[in-house]
């Protein structure tokens, strides 16, 4: 019996590499003990939310229990939160954005599914930089879209405009960018992306359907030695801005985020009606009302970022010491070091024989490389040094 | 200039009959004033949420503020709350359930969305007794499903499984069934579901593609006058039974819902994986953690159902002494009368004038009818009763 549409059933057998790998971590955990386990495979944000979350639950706690307290809102979201996330991003993006141009969502993913539906027509396509988060595919291929990865240079991974430009067809429909960026770490620099939106508002001068500047922002907050993450919106009015709270709340599980359009944007109430339309029919109805209150409490919090950093500069040392060869991030909290050799699955099955759970960088689209996820306990990155001196050892051996 | 797709154009410009006549009773509150209008269209549940629900909320105010204590979970949900929801369904669906055979998802509308993204092939069909929830059109259609509406017969719209029946083809893939039902309030009852089941068990037996029974039970606790809501599990192997807790518990805005397999079904764990994996890309990634926490601490509690019942008689008082003409609704929170001499919107726009607004029968593909949701308060209601006579009177009058 086929009690599945063929297109899901094959998706279940070419099961994501990152779920692959943080089941081979519990397997591993089983046979090991897990203090000889070094998991660097999933993203969870492990970091507390602010203590302050707990006084705004509490006062929340005190104030829904009426009628409608958690109730239906307007399918964009609670006009307080839209408001105040406005001013936020106005700040933030430097261009002055009024509560109707934000729409709440149930996490960025929400934001990314409720847009392409808006825009995509079957058979348009989304560039996107490789290495890139995986789950860009299904989010635009629900809707007949078709995901074009189009290779960065690494080390770095910087943003090379010419290449994303060089594949751009009548049906790319949207540049998909998430800086700073998983799984690499690297933060888009101005230039660069001037480059990009220039090129891409030219063309658009002269095409029916825009191409679109989507910014996938869920990291802007881990910016690290410094590191200035350009304003987006300011670039293009084709350029839309959406992010979450997952990670600089550490709220993930909750599933809050914002989807913000570009004043400039002729036409921006049709698009915002069709976000709005989006989101409520593809069943989110809207953000959760809890956590938007809880955000909308918090909006001026983040975790404690020293945290993150110290983490990276521990991992930094350790890959150095066993002499992987990577790009320090200046973003995020990954890192995406060369796989010796080249095969990183092979790699990465050496690397588990000695504890360390890594994902293949080809689970991002991008072979020869590997990613390693620093959402965990500083002790554990540090713990591992001898796993990774000991698997470098192993896999460098003629 | 083309920002959206072509059907998100179209579906924005037939704004629904619900949305449009929430938007006149806006309009009639200023100049009528507010007191002078008795707005019967939006369903937003209006009794408050159980007492319980602010110890609950205290209690997670002082536990979640650690590390990955609102983090990610696996997606089908917090395996807590899928235990405890599996031994609720199984004394209520009369089916052994265990966790794994429930999915925790964003509201009623998430759990109908993944469902049929796992399910459904584009040119499929979803037959529907009409008059129906005209979301449901949305649902199917973002992945090429057709929504097939059956007219059922009033004034009771009782299910009548010959007419569902007569309507089967090739390519039906789902028979999409609500009750207590949105917007007439029937409830179906265990010989015509049974019948139902019966044939569609038969038709199964020589397809490859077997047709599902899809329950939609949000308003399964909304049964009165000592009216039982059979249990559809043991129907069929191909019954999936889905919910949600935003009316029983006024959490609508929070947005959690479940969907259940029947462990009956031969690849239960097939349909379980695709549902979790189009859980997870098409955004929703899991159910809000702080939704499914309080959902488990008032998992044995519902809303005072005392409270929809006085409306429902003030509101069969009402229409009667105006001298309507309509089934009395034994479930949900709606009534669905007729329209005098047949037309709708002509009688909706005369109740307007009066100060009542409903929502024509079309909106939910059954013209000649009108809706009337009783989510409101009693005083509303009763204070409507000179405001319907007149319309009556004016409407009636040669």
């Amino acid at each position: 019996m086929q009690l599945i549409a063929a297109d899901i059933e094959n998706a279940m057998t070419n099961a994501s590499w990152i779920r692959r790998m943080f089941e081979a971590g519990n397997d591993l955990r089983r046979t090991r003990g897990a203090d000889q386990v070094f998991d660097f495979s999933l993203g969870n944000p492990d970091v507390p939310p602010p203590a302050k979350a707990r006084e705004v639950l509490h006062a929340l706690a005190d104030s829904v229990v009426k009628p409608c307290g958690l109730g239906y809102m307007p399918n964009a979201g609670l006009p307080a939160f839209r408001e105040a996330l406005a001013q936020k991003l106005s700040h933030e993006q430097e261009v002055p954005l009024e509560g109707k141009h934000i729409l709440a969502t149930v996490g960025a993913a929400g934001a990314l599914v409720a847009f392409f539906r808006a825009v995509l027509e079957p058979g348009d396509e989304v560039l996107v930089p490789a290495p890139y988060f995986v789950e860009y595919g299904f989010y635009c291929g629900h809707f007949g879209g078709k995901l074009r990865p189009v290779p960065m240079q690494g080390p770095d991974f910087a943003l090379d405009p010419a290449a994303l430009l060089a594949q751009v067809t009548d049906r790319t429909r949207v540049v998909l960018l998430n800086s700073p960026n998983n799984p690499t770490g690297a933060i888009y620099s101005q230039a660069a992306l001037q480059h990009l939106a220039s090129a891409v508002n030219t063309l658009n001068d002269a095409r029916k359907r825009p191409i679109y500047l989507l910014f996938d922002e869920p990291y802007r907050v881990f910016a690290f030695d410094g590191a200035n993450v350009p304003p987006v919106l300011p670039l293009s009015p084709f350029s839309v801005v959406l992010g979450s709270f997952s990670k600089s709340l550490s709220l993930a599980g909750e599933r809050v985020g914002y989807v913000a359009v570009n004043p400039a944007l002729e036409g921006v109430e049709t698009l915002l009606a069709a976000l709005t339309l989006t989101n409520r029919t593809l069943g989110y109805v809207n953000a959760p009302i809890l956590g938007q209150k809880l955000a909308l409490g918090l909006l001026h919090e983040q975790v404690d970022l020293t945290i993150y950093d110290a983490r990276r500069k521990a991992m930094a040392t350790v890959l150095s010491q066993a002499g992987l060869r990577f790009s320090l991030p200046r973003g995020a909290f990954y890192f995406f070091p060369e796989a010796p050799g080249g095969d990183d699955v092979a790699f990465c099955q050496c690397l588990m024989k000695h504890g360390v759970i890594a994902v293949p960088g080809r689970g991002f689209g991008m072979p020869g490389y590997i990613r390693l996820c620093c959402a965990v306990d500083l002790s554990i990155i540090t713990r591992s040094a001898e796993a990774f001196k000991a698997a470098m050892a192993e896999f460098s051996a003629p």
